[in-house]
């Protein structure tokens, strides 16, 4: 049985593009997706799924419709089930996705920035 | 809605016992636990599920039957269902681990390093 170990670092060194997860890893029916994420991302959720934010670098914004939270480093949050929210950045920020497999970025909020097919990286 | 960020710093900051997994968030059916580890756990595997290492700071090694790997921080494995694995580390080493919510830390090997309940930090 040969099992690899799964860099981060490595693994953002290989895209540059924000807003488009790249898959690294998979637990049973759950991915680990990472992202480097900039700007203003739109407002959508999950109706089925929670859906938890880890940041690896940098530092991001989860707003939602009543709220945000301030993520950086270090620090996560699991957004519940058909909670909207609409994660932001000011300046590059890099972050760690998981989630069930077939989940869509942008929930059912289809437009420019839907990621509907498995990347891996 | 109120929702709350996690700092994994602030949790780890919480308990010194080794081998002693606390559950600081939970996503659907799995949950997120940190553990800071040292020494050499036992050998065992979790037949019907697989089990994310993510190591937060230092350093561990994943010990398998016929290999090993080495993880820093920043660094991941997913340990596929019925694997049998030892996780070690020589200094204290801080770990995040994913799995799904009643998951015994010693798989079916019951002993003095069991965990069977839910400790939240």
């Amino acid at each position: 049985m040969h099992l690899d170990k799964i860099n981060l670092k490595e693994k953002y060194s290989k895209f540059t593009k924000h807003w488009s997860p790249r898959i690294i890893a998979e637990m049973n029916d759950y991915q680990f997706k990472i992202a480097k994420i900039k700007g203003e991302f739109i407002w959508h959720d999950h109706k089925h799924t929670d859906e938890t934010f880890i940041v690896i670098e940098g530092e991001m914004i989860l707003k939602f419709r009543d709220s945000e939270i301030k993520l950086t480093k270090g620090e996560m949050c699991v957004v519940p089930k058909g909670v909207e929210h609409k994660p932001c950045a000011e300046n590059e920020c890099k972050i760690l996705v998981i989630e069930p497999r077939g989940v869509i970025n942008t929930g059912d909020k289809v437009g420019p920035l839907t990621i509907n097919k498995d990347v891996w990286v």
